[in-house]
């Protein structure tokens, strides 16, 4: 650290991202889809493209906005393009809170959140999961503060239903409640519905996990027109070309070929299912996910164990020391193959141990 | 505006990017280059490249660090990039001025910097600039306050000497000096060479306009490696994948094409010198711009009406109604075939009010 960064970021602790080896792994670790993006992505990130990227993006993101839009039966004024949906979390947390403001999210859930109210200096109560992680809606409801949810939740891959998401909502009028649907495809019970119908709800989504474009970074959050204008304001006070051509042209052309990403999310869903099986026949407890990960525990080899044995043999998986959890792995539902591979190294490590 | 945004950004004025129009133009509004990107991005964008766009981007950024260092003879560890210069420039003005601190920076210059210091709750002196739109570098001497200065300047165009830049990195020592160098390739008396020498000085670039990539989005800040980890850990608290792997992938590339670039920052030196003579002959007073711009005045017709006559004549300048600089017109260097029809419509407009 040097001497000129600001009292305020002195003790920040950023997010720890899963890790990036450089050598062959089997990565499943950072729940990326196992599919390549659609083959229209391909199609648009062509030459004509390339040479006039010398032209700055467009900072308005029209066509992206309203090619999502048109997806979910919005208008472009309902759409705010992020540079992956951690900026559109930033952005909604910085402008919805405010510094010296409130905020609360659940104790387990994506890691991010809570570095986030530390930026912003935001006052962060975390409320604890229930006993079997899932997250009590009730809890969330008149907060007079604002609620972020990860519906399914992540690292539990937990969903709660549609009707307790709108209780939630229609208890907190007062303050934005913001759904990160980042796993939705993968549970198929989204909210973006309620959009028309209420002015403070945000949702919150991506194309880097069902839509196969994690590294081209496109989020988007879905609101109420004023909640939109607001993240615009803060967009062009902070970055207005946060959007690059190429990822507007790429995320355009995914999300005009759904029905190859609904082909890829019923396979997945599949091989969740199955996989699930498997492993619970060799010991492993399970949640009930509804996301492209697995929330696992064995009844009698540690998660920590478990995942360094794994990684010896190239097959990365995340393991979170924090309590309550530690004894758990997150998997992402890769390939069939990856999973075979997956199964047959726990049944060895396993019977290694045993 | 909602009735949910935070106090402290309801009074904010984004900042207002150049006009795109989306009907056909020559476009010398927003200093984009009039060259493509070197070959060599194009083959860096391949097939390989977008499949593997399923995984997430490094988020060190570590391979076009290296790329960057190796250019100007550092290490990766003083280099941080950004998505755009404007990223850099964000995190910089947050993380070293803080909530209330203070920076200063010139009256008029790159419109963007009040609106960091605006969003970012920090009290701005502008020092005015002199009577003929320079610079004087003893006003930006022990100043006990962050300096941002463009070198060049925009929109005038003006450029200190290296030994004025280094007196005043010298005189802030306690201080973070950020040296802009967004058009520096075009002027050729970079302070790069300093970054070994002093620990707070920035010097923020850009792939935007030299190396013809405005809508790539990628910008960089070259700091010795305590203020670079500082930034790091802004960013990996914000947004830690803020560079898609597209984009890494370009720049890389780019950078290491400079013998391309180089010769298209020859051509468009040499256009710039050109174009200032014709307009010379044609009654137009200029800066001595040592950037990819002109900043020019004509004796008898307003910049106003010319600029609204070229836009009827599908020609985009940028004109600001800002006091001091409102009889100027900022035009970039185009293609030579771009500026002959930028010549040829200004003979006929001044006709025409003559």
């Amino acid at each position: 650290m040097s001497n000129f960064l600001a009292p305020d970021y002195k003790s920040l602790v950023p997010y720890t991202p899963g890790e990036q080896l450089n050598y062959k792994v089997i990565k499943l670790n950072t729940n990326e889809s196992p599919f390549p993006p659609s083959p229209k992505v391909k199609e648009a990130i062509n030459g004509e493209l390339i040479d006039s990227l010398r032209l700055y993006s467009d900072p308005e993101v029209k066509h992206l906005r309203k090619a999502i839009a048109d997806e979910f039966g919005l208008e472009a004024e309902n759409v705010f393009v992020g540079n992956g949906s951690d900026d559109v979390l930033a952005f909604s947390i910085m402008g919805f809170c405010g510094r010296g403001g409130e905020m609360c999210c659940p104790d387990i859930s994506y890691g991010f959140y809570p570095v986030y109210a530390d930026i912003f200096g935001v006052n962060l109560e975390e409320i604890p999961l229930e006993a079997d992680l899932s997250i009590d809606a009730k809890k969330y409801c008149n907060k007079g503060k604002t609620v972020v949810i990860a519906n399914p939740n992540a690292p539990t891959g937990l969903a709660l239903d549609p009707d307790e998401i709108e209780m939630i909502i229609a208890s907190n009028q007062n303050n934005v409640v913001i759904i990160d649907e980042a796993y939705m495809d993968f549970c198929k019970t989204s909210c973006v519905a309620l959009v028309k119908k209420y002015k403070n709800l945000l949702v919150c989504r991506t194309f880097s996990k069902s839509h196969s474009l994690a590294g081209m970074r496109v989020g988007y959050g879905l609101a109420n027109k004023e909640l939109i204008d607001d993240l615009n304001r803060l967009k062009f006070s902070f970055n207005p070309y946060n959007m690059n051509s190429v990822a507007i042209a790429a995320a355009s052309a995914a999300i005009a070929d759904n029905e190859y990403y609904g082909r890829n999310t019923d396979k997945i869903i599949e091989i969740r299912e199955k996989t699930k099986e498997r492993l619970s026949e060799i010991g492993f407890e399970g949640t009930d996910s509804k996301s492209n990960f697995l929330f696992e525990k064995h009844k009698t080899v540690p998660a920590e164990t478990l995942y360094n044995e794994l990684r010896k043999r190239g097959i990365l998986v995340r393991y979170f020391s924090k309590p309550r959890i530690s004894d758990r792995l997150r998997i992402t539902v890769g390939s069939q193959s990856d999973m075979d591979a997956l199964v047959s190294a726990l049944e060895e490590i396993i019977k290694e141990l045993s």
